[in-house]
């Protein structure tokens, strides 16, 4: 009923992977500490059966469909937040950019990338994190890799994710599908995940915290898909840069223009005023957890509604209308009447927001 | 006939991709100054048409097979080496982890984490090695992602690639497959990658240069398939950790135990007395040009023979057996006789080798 001494826990485990708090050099150098750190903090998170092959890479079933394929790296500060932290984030960011793709996520990758003397019990919360995310989603983690970097060459920890997913048949969509009248629908209100993200940095505190929003949206676009069909014709999720850059790059993609209401776009009344308290416009505020769906007016009602059943957009509306041109423009008609010019931004607004 | 005034210049391209020589913060911020990054650098290297939809992620048509999916960062040092640099080899490394599943790539992704003050000038040429190296593979990159962190919390550029790929039907490489009496083929000479990193970090000048072996494996990997069928039961190549760590990984996955000749593993004299010099051995030097190939014994000479009519397999030479056991232990048959246990690395040997 004793503790074990201190040299039986050594002797147990000779690698020093858990008696050392911190991340070193050697436990990305392809040998046995590599191998320990792989066994004792990813394996056990992640176990499924194609990462268990130990391969250098995995294999899955012929997919019943076309391929959708992503990849971001996550670099947010602080790595933990209200609402979230870097293994969710990199989960759920990816999982949109699939289903943005109209595709069910498949499987996903995982590129840790770890400075020198990063606590292990962080790593060990944001590897927890990215499991529980990716068992909710329902996708595995099928293969990854790990890099240590020297100490002042990172920060701590960096994340990547590349994700698959399946395209179902029938399922088109492009910005090249986007024809004037169409609709402009947002899944719900704007600004949190900047917000949440900047409020920690900056030490604010508000009646009740800002968390941020993210989320996976797989299961909203599913909805949306179910009642628009091929009349949806793109989706985005507004990330860095928010709505504006978002509605900006699918204006040029598309070879279209926007006009959006600002009075129709959601946004929650604390984060208005954190966001006039910190000069910034909600439109451009980074959002994790919302999308975009420019689909065709004979569809317009029927997403509208889809996206309100559903929990993460039960504050849906319909935002703006595509327009011939010009192409690349997006105006918006502001709350206090008149239109102006919608920019894509252009410096950075909020560093490492995601 | 004259240079345009500055001013001039500065109107024909109001955003300062390339008017400012290094990367700044708002290159990653999701604004016009990532879109201006990626417009410039990143879409005329790697043209193609999934890319071209300036989608979050790309969409590919119904694989005809399984998908191998893998992933890997790069954050080798220096980012220039005799023989590659880090796009080639981020493209030839994943490249080669989907060819060690028996895939042909399919497609890759790239995320570029970039440090502030990085000249433009170097990724523009890391970028177009990373072009070089894939059109040399017929693999297209179809999607990206740039992050930007500040000053000091990087090291220039960072680059993870993930791959998917197409198994053909009938093609099962895994380490379950392995069997005692199993051969152990190794593709060439060893030690290459390792040294040639190695060599200009110590500023070692040797008679004739040692380059990286760094090469993309795939068609080579066709070959010994096209040779073996399905008596070839797994590959492997011996990168991070060299062909030490690559047998003991696959002894331990395949729960077998192997036998190596060291006087059969093909060293090239300049890269042994390199080794030699600096005290490493050859056998846990990284390569990324070579491959273990563990196959029947019934197809070990038909195999042997394809690797060597192939320009990447000249030198191939059967280094090894598969014993029954103990599993996980790999022996090696020294060049001055007698037998010694070949551990896997417990340290770092060569850090961020790749």
């Amino acid at each position: 009923m004793t503790e074990p001494p201190p040299d039986f826990r050594r002797l147990a485990c000779p690698v020093p992977v858990t008696t050392g708090p911190t991340v070193q050099m050697a436990h990305g150098g392809g040998g046995r500490m590599s191998k320990a750190l792989t066994d004792r903090v990813f394996l056990p998170a992640f176990r499924n059966e194609a990462l268990a092959a130990l391969h250098d890479g995995a294999t899955l079933e012929r997919p019943a469909g076309r391929i959708a394929f992503t990849t971001d790296t996550y670099v947010v500060r602080p790595i933990f937040f209200p609402g979230g932290d870097i293994g969710s984030l990199a989960v759920h960011g990816t999982v949109n950019d699939l289903a943005m793709c109209g595709a069910r996520p498949l499987a996903l990758s995982t590129g840790y990338l770890l400075e020198e003397g990063f606590p292990l019990a962080d790593l060990e919360r944001v590897v927890a994190s990215m499991r529980d995310a990716a068992l909710r989603v329902g996708v595995p983690i099928v293969t990854g890799d790990t890099k240590v970097v020297d100490r002042g060459k990172g920060d701590g920890v960096y994340v990547n994710t590349a994700g698959i997913g399946v395209v179902p048949d029938g399922v088109e969509i492009a910005p090249a599908r986007v024809r004037a009248g169409d609709r402009v629908l947002l899944s719900g209100g704007i600004a949190l995940h900047g917000i949440a993200i900047l409020s920690v940095r900056e030490g604010l505190a508000f009646e009740a915290a800002i968390e941020s929003d993210s989320a996976p949206l797989h299961d909203l676009v599913a909805a949306v898909l179910a009642a628009g069909g091929p009349g949806v014709h793109v989706m985005r999720d507004p990330t860095r840069g928010g709505v504006a850059s978002a509605t900006n790059e699918l204006a040029f993609a598309a070879g279209v223009g926007m006009v959006l209401d600002e009075r129709a776009v959601p946004v929650r009344e604390d984060v208005r005023g954190a966001c006039e308290l910190l000069g910034l416009d909600p439109l451009y505020v980074a959002n994790e957890g919302k999308l975009l769906a420019i689909v065709a007016p004979d569809v317009a009602d029927a997403v509208l509604a889809a996206m309100r059943g559903h929990p993460l957009g039960r504050e849906a509306a319909v935002v703006g209308e595509v327009t011939r041109g010009p192409a690349g423009r997006v105006t918006v008609r502001s709350r206090v009447g008149g239109t102006r010019l919608l920019d894509m931004m252009s410096g950075e607004q909020l560093p490492r927001i995601c």
